[in-house]
């Protein structure tokens, strides 16, 4: 299923209501010196890469509830993104998941993308997991393996991964490393942390002069006791000794509680090592729920370091976007949509944050103002510019209300059957 | 220093913008079906009680940084309230601190409240320092000490609370009981528990008819392992074993990480036992400091509840609203301020929440619908809503700003002195 | 695979070196006026019941790594039990997962059961996963569901539960309701903690007079943003809502970051409302690895206060113990092993503090001291205490090494084959 | 006051029991191939500072109450150190924090330190407190303040207190820098953490050569929304920049709540940057209770890895040992007592863990012996070698019991009178 812009016959009835909307916002900000059309534009211009496993349901330890009409192929899972990039205008890029999605035909996967303006962001290896007739198991680790087997067949699964993505045009790989261990004593932590340091260095040794190597951190999970690379100061050191293809990778999930990650993210932008960021929400773990659905602020506040970053940083690299959420009791494809309106939400309201202003304020130590510019832009409603910058581009002006009104499931569903299984966690 | 609404000059200023804003506002949500008018009276009915230690500067146990004029006595403290009540139109209760703050003159400081529009909410007691000349130390415990002669002061001194009430027209007494252990083994729980017990019966038994008991709890602090009353099972427990006037209170920097509290807001309105509420905000523990400031999702989450529980739990009666928060850094005043905004802030979000809709989303487990109805809710800046309310009362559409423009500080400071140390934490 | 006393070959080398150990510490011991016999006779008696499902292994949202010589069939895992209870002596019981594991010749397995020395501990129903075939399913909940179908069916699963447990001679049964929400608005709390209220009482109303109910509580997982039983408060509520039959049931990893358990366990025996505890261990999350393996001295001071109510609260029932632990990277069955022997030896400890001296300490305030004395038995070597228990049951001095010794597992991989896979988790 | 090994009376009646309890302990450990002697040996030479501040009641931000007999003078302190040193003969060092404990006479103070057997070990400067005079306010901030004329303040602190550590012998100073923000958007991260690097810089350069700069960081507190170091990565990449004689501290309750801070050990080890450990214990914040009283396996397992780290990381230094516990309840000495006895404990049995199998185990991925062997070394019961070690340098087996029998606090309450109070928290 392709969606045209001229099927979007919401928009019809929405543009009027929107547009008075956003006339109303457009002026107010006019007034407070604000280039509104600037800020649209950045939103046009701001893309998310989905990962290709986050088209199907997700599930936990104790079971799985599958969705209906899930891809079964990966030129299923491009269309999925291709119609809520359609709608969205901000899904232009897929973050590929090896082995789970090795294309049969580059040719064809990469003009069946072109066709849907998808581009083919960071590709991602998995050494989590063994794969049938895999010759080594990962469970006691790859990377970080006692074994210089395991060690190698991880090494060269990554290398393996790298020359997909150069069939396919990425231009960076994300290696999360999910070795660690479930109980004191299982691991010797500076063995594991030197295996790894060498692995990668192996990696990064065949990486594209114009290839950037992202290292992910996590604290906890799969393992229960300990991860390899278990926080932001592991990851930026591994980097570090790698060299300077080599950045740290920031996943909203993997953090301790109460972790003041837009501080980390201040840092490494800083430190221009900062190469991509992973967007999901949590209460409790690493819950991978929509992003924005239970921390919208703290997003606003990582976001309002993200732009500061993007304006002050040059030694920064362009950063990688995407979406690492489960979809467990959601649509998955609605839920990507709300994802996307969120980030794009959260964008924008960090987007007016007066700068200028908030320096000023910083320095006179005037505490109460710098929480009154932060709390004008975040309490400010922001929706008619996400609206503006998608209609701009012929996207929806409510993108779920549009895939509802289009039944877009419904014709999934009708197209692939009920009861595929998209692979995939 | 008294404010009068004819000082509100900014009014004058503001009144143009804030109309059109208002109008817009109005007229849009009008066009979803929502009484704005009715909106705007909840608004301006919402009454948050000042504690009368919260004038003066906080501190942390490093040490503390005064400010400037703060208030000397409870006279000053009234006037400082009644300060932030005339330009915020939500500050009209107080809430004493006992033996802090003991009135000298009951008739004259009844009449001072009145004459500034405040209202006398719940009292405190305080068994969690020693007071000069004391017989007893409260070291090691108040209600739940394990020597009868600690417990019978601590009692005697709750009832005294109570008649200092009594002659001010408070119609509740708040216990936070701070006792604990800092250490494996120093309290057998069972004793401490069976002890407070009992003595909350004693205090409850001198209770007047038309009074409330509210029953606080806390995890941790100033004790560092346990806690007699450490969670609101506890406290609903011992509110339970006291009598139908006694109650849970709810303040929201006494939970562990990441607990969910709206859900035990809606559980205890369920069982009509949740009697008062303190608004406050932190990222890592009780850190008390401006509520919204870190969270206000969280708070909307719990308004929500609040909201769902006037409109629907008879059982359980109204609540008392206090902020909590101690100020380090900030004005004391311009943090309260920013409080009170805050609560009306997301007070006002949570009422636009379309209760019909959701229950039928609920019913349908339509999942993303659900949420939609939330964020729709939650991005609506309502800020012409609240300052709507403050304005029909006469108050200051931008408060800080008023306050700011009539040199508040500045004129407290010439009055009071700039060295003056508030009672209190 | 069944062993008998007589193969525990080494026992015979080990059985110097332990009477040289246990004659010096009861020597020890006994100068301080512990009766050891008592203690040892208390250890002996001591049983934990082994779930039905933990005899495979578990996995992760991320995979699952399966373990070799899996049990296939009720039958084999009787017998894996069987095995480790002639090993420890202290796994005399097991805890049915329905519908994993409905029996299908009942008197086979009693005679099966009674053969190997294992009773029938409490059953347990299953509503968070749905079974092939089943009519309704549980992905929106199961007792809490708004609608009234499932729900019924729910509470007919739980009734045909309680009468597989009949048949056996179980005497209770155990509710883990995984009910909640991913997503905040999902879910209306005081709706859905209703519902759970009504079906609970209609599973209570067929509840035999000698069975008890246990309703464990879990604040989050499957679900990420709520649990309609979040914390033991919530529990207690509705097993006082339900009767005197009803009981809270703590398992020791379904608690917040930093939870004081043991004040928990002390306050429901306290109130008569106990009923069964559950094993584990955690570092992160409800991560149920080997229980002692993380914080053996939290363990110790649950331990403490069990020990204290199991002396001095007869208005709480015995209690049913049960290891609720999942096994990814170990034998299942030495994973069981170190978990029996961890809880036997913290069982030990705290039968050695000096109840009388602590109580004494406490009321004299001497901190140092109550810390003195908790420390002292928690630093006592007290395994000969455990192995002297076991011996005197003709159990093993040192199961691991006799089960290692005895090549239990590849004995079974050779009966079973090596690839078979256990139902459960 | 000063204790006399000839005083310890208590030695004669506990020789006889400690002697049986060594040779049987000494003999069963010799039998599995561990030389007790060496054991003994590094147990003897295991000496831990004492900051010049802890020797007097700590309070929380609600209050202290105080203990009798402080000590009022540097004088008195170091006596307080000399009495816990000749009980224990572990606690051979002083931490002097400025400006609290200036010397007035070096001289003196070196000779009394010396005759009582005590080194100063690293000095620590003070920048979260104004003091009286001060011409700067460190209110917001110290070597991270946007007001360079506050920076250059705080780094002439600091250097002043390089100058006062070299009249004492000195060799390290820590730098633990609350500096940090309460509110999202007062501080500017980048900014903050740039100035904070510069004002490190100028520290270090006029370190003496033979000196180490130790810098400690903290995720939050006395500031509630942010620390400037507020972990081991920031640590360690201003170390990075400072140079090779800056070094992490590790401070226990510096932590989220489950960090892994065995893995952060090894890791800082491993790098050759790891240069002091600061001990205490926490439940929920930084508690800053005795060390060993909530989590001694967690502590155990900290040790292992410094066990491992002294024994292969010829590339890190000596660390620098020190007690950071504050002392709410308990007698300060009594405290420290029983701080220095758990530490003891805990490196007694962390030496007993077999490095050899436990490689062996590591490479084999058998997971189950892993846990046995740190199990085997943690159940243990080691305090016979602790004592032994306290014996051969005439000091106290049982600390505790000497210093209640000697009636120390008795004595410096009438030495000192009762109502002294200490400098310091």
């Amino acid at each position: 299923m392709i969606i045209n812009p001229d099927q979007l016959n919401t928009n019809k009835n929405d543009i009027s209501i929107h547009k008075n909307q956003f006339d109303h916002l457009a002026s107010s900000l006019s007034k407070q010196g604000i280039e509104v059309d600037q800020i649209v534009a950045k939103l046009a211009n701001f893309q998310v890469a989905i990962p290709s496993w986050a088209l199907g349901a997700g599930g936990t330890r104790f079971g799985r509830f599958s969705y209906y009409g899930e891809p079964a192929s990966l030129e299923q899972k491009l269309e999925d993104i291709g119609i809520i990039h359609a709608l969205t205008k901000s899904a232009g890029a897929v973050s590929l998941h090896i082995p789970w999605d090795i294309p049969e035909d580059y040719k064809a996967i990469k003009e069946l993308a072109n066709s849907l303006d998808i581009k083919f962001d960071a590709v991602n290896s998995n050494t989590f997991q063994d794969q049938p007739n895999a010759k080594e198991s990962y469970k006691f680790g790859s990377l970080s393996n006692t074994s210089k087997t395991v060690r190698d067949q991880a090494i060269a699964h990554n290398r393996e991964v790298i020359d997909i993505g150069k069939e396919l045009g990425s231009k960076s790989i994300t290696v999360w490393l999910a070795d660690g261990s479930s109980f004191p004593g299982q691991n010797n932590f500076q063995t594991a942390l030197s295996h790894t340091q060498n692995s990668l260095k192996e990696i990064y040794n065949v990486l594209p002069d114009d290839w950037k190597l992202f290292i992910e951190y996590k604290p906890y999970e799969p393992y229960f006791y300990s991860t390899v690379i278990q926080d932001w100061g592991t990851s930026f050191l591994l980097a570090n000794e790698c060299g300077e293809k080599a950045y740290t990778l920031v996943d909203l999930g993997h953090h301790l509680p109460n972790t003041n990650i837009e501080q980390i993210v201040a840092t490494l932008m800083w430190k221009g090592k900062l190469g991509g960021f992973h967007f999901n929400d949590s209460k409790y773990g690493d819950d991978d729920i929509t992003v924005g659905s239970i921390k919208p602020y703290a997003l606003f506040l990582i976001f309002n370091e993200l732009v500061y970053g993007m304006n002050n940083n040059p030694q920064n690299p362009e950063l990688s976007w995407m979406i690492d959420a489960s979809h467990n009791l959601k649509d998955p494809l609605e839920d990507l949509i709300q994802s996307l309106e969120a980030i794009q939400v959260i964008y924008a309201k960090a987007l007016l944050v007066d700068q200028h202003q908030l320096k000023e304020a910083q320095k006179n130590n005037d505490v109460t103002l710098c929480q009154e510019i932060l709390q004008n832009a975040y309490l400010t409603d922001v929706r008619p510019l996400v609206k503006q910058a998608r209609l701009q581009q012929h996207g929806a002006i409510n993108p779920l209300k549009a895939y509802r009104s289009l039944l877009v499931r419904e014709q999934l569903v009708k197209e692939r059957g009920k009861h595929t299984v998209a692979t995939g966690l």
